[in-house]
C-alpha cells in the first residue's frame, strides 16, 4: 500500500513542488519529514508539478519506501498528519492520511483538477491581500468584472490550449478539457476559478493575464475566441504572476478516495 | 485644517503603533513618510494605541504640521494615498485622504470602535491562517461554538470591565459601554466581533482568551457573568495573542466624516 497525504503549503517561500538542485522545494521539504518520522529515504509522488510561489489549498502526494511501491509502516494514518507537521515549517501542513492501493498515482489517477486565480483591480495597494493575489493598479473599466464573464464560455470544452501554454514548453499533446469557468467577487477580489481534466504549462496564469486586458479594455471578449484558434502564444496575454494562483482542488474517483478526505 | 488619513496595516512587523525608541512603529512609519512627501515634519494622532502585532483592516490618523494644528499643502487629497503609499512598505497603505476641521482627534471623536479576534480551533494547523489568526490545537468540545455565543450577552451594556484588563493599566475610570457582540463562522475560522465606545488595555485578547476557555469546556458561558462582577483579572481567562486581532471599523459622526469614507 502507498501512504496517500492531503497537504496546504503558501507558495512564497518555496521554489516549486518539483526537487531541484538549489532551492527549497515542497518534494524536498516532504522527503526530510518522512525521513525524520519513517526512519528511511522516501519516494514522494505529488499530483501537480506547481511552478514557484504558486500557492496550493490542497495537494495530494503518495510516499513509498525508496524505489518501491509501497510503504509498511505500522503507525496509524490518523495520527500521521500531527506526526509529520512536527518536521514541517508553518507555511506547509498535511491534513490528512490514507492508504491506497499501488496503482493509485496522485497525478494520473485525478479525473479533473480546479484552480483559482485571484486579482484585485484598484489603483490602491491593500497589505492584507499581500503576496495572496496579482494587484492589478492601472485602471480598469467600470464593468470589467462583466466583460471578463463575457470571454469565459469560449474557454469551455475540449480545444487546443497553445495559445495558454508558456513557450517552449514539451507538450506533446496540447488538447485539455475545460469543465468549468467562472468568475465570482469576494470582498475586494475578483475570483477566476477553471476546472479540467489537466492543464498545460502556466495555462491558468495566461489565462487570467489574458482576462484581465479583457477588463481593462485592451481586448474585446469575445477575441478570445480567436485567441483560442490561432494555437500562438502571441495572441494571448502576459502571464500573470504565480503569487495570485491556487490549486484549489483535485477530483479522485470516489470509490478509490472518500468524497471527505 | 487638518489632513486625516483611512488606512490599513498587518501587524506582524510593526512594534505597535506608538513612536518607541526601539522598533519598526506605524506611527513612526507615518511619520517618515509625511516628512518625505511634504518637506516637513509632522505631527501624527492616531485613532487607537494598537499592540505589537495586532493587524488594522482600518486605521484613521490626522497629519498637521509638526507643533501646529492644521496641514497647509496644496496637493489634492484625494492624490494623496498614492503619493504617500510611495514611502510605504507593502504592509501599510493609506486607501483616503480628506481635510478635517481643527477640533477633530481621530480617538476622541470616535463614537465607537468595532475589533474582530478570529480563531481557530483545530488540531491541524493551516498555513494560510499563519500569523492572522489564533491557532488552538487542544481539544474543544464539539458544541464550542455555541457555548462561546450563550456567554456574548453578559458582556453587552455597561459594565466596570477591569476583569478584561490587563495587570498594572493605569485607567482611571475601568467602565465601557460594548454596543455589539457576536460570533460567527467564516470557513474554518471562528470571527468574535465586539463594538464598544471604547476598549479597555488588553479587554479583547483577554475575552477571546475567556471565550476560548469556555468552548473548551474548562469554564461555563453562565460564568460569564461572575467574571465581569469580580472586577478582578485573575477571574478571567488568559490574554489571547495579537496575531488574531483586527481593528476592524472606527465609528465618526457622519455630519464630520462621510458614512462611505
Amino acid at each position: 500500500m502507498k501512504l496517500l497525504l492531503k497537504l496546504s503549503f503558501t507558495g512564497q517561500d518555496f521554489c516549486g513542488y518539483q526537487v531541484q538542485k538549489n532551492g527549497r522545494t515542497v518534494q524536498k521539504t516532504l522527503n526530510d519529514a518522512c525521513l525524520k518520522l519513517f526512519g528511511f529515504p522516501c519516494d514522494i509522488a505529488g499530483c501537480s508539478r506547481t511552478d514557484s510561489g504558486v500557492h496550493a489549498r490542497v495537494f495530494y502526494c503518495t510516499v513509498t519506501r525508496q524505489g518501491t511501491d509501497s510503504l509498511d509502516v505500522s503507525i496509524d494514518p490518523s495520527r500521521i498528519p500531527l506526526a509529520l507537521n512536527y518536521h514541517l515549517k508553518s507555511d506547509i501542513a498535511v491534513s490528512k492520511a490514507m492508504f491506497v492501493g499501488p496503482d493509485f498515482h496522485p497525478r494520473y489517477s485525478a479525473l479533473s483538477k480546479t484552480y483559482r486565480y485571484l486579482m484585485r483591480l484598484s489603483p490602491v495597494r491593500d497589505p492584507f491581500s499581500e503576496g495572496s493575489c496579482w494587484h492589478v493598479p492601472y485602471g480598469t473599466l467600470p464593468d470589467a468584472t462583466e466583460r471578463m464573464e463575457r470571454a469565459l464560455p469560449y474557454l469551455l470544452g475540449q480545444h487546443d490550449f497553445s495559445s495558454f501554454m508558456a513557450a517552449g514548453s514539451k507538450i506533446e499533446d496540447p488538447v485539455r478539457k475545460v469543465r468549468d469557468a467562472r468568475l465570482f467577487r469576494q470582498d475586494e477580489q475578483i475570483v477566476f476559478e477553471v476546472s479540467a481534466d489537466g492543464f498545460l504549462y502556466h495555462m491558468v496564469r495566461i489565462i487570467a493575464g489574458t482576462l484581465v486586458q479583457i477588463g481593462a479594455g485592451q481586448k474585446e471578449p469575445e477575441e478570445m475566441e480567436k485567441i483560442i484558434l490561432a494555437k500562438d502564444r502571441h495572441a494571448a496575454g502576459p502571464t500573470a504572476p504565480a503569487c495570485g494562483l491556487y490549486l484549489w482542488a483535485v477530483e479522485y474517483p470516489h470509490d478509490v478516495i472518500p468524497e471527505d478526505f
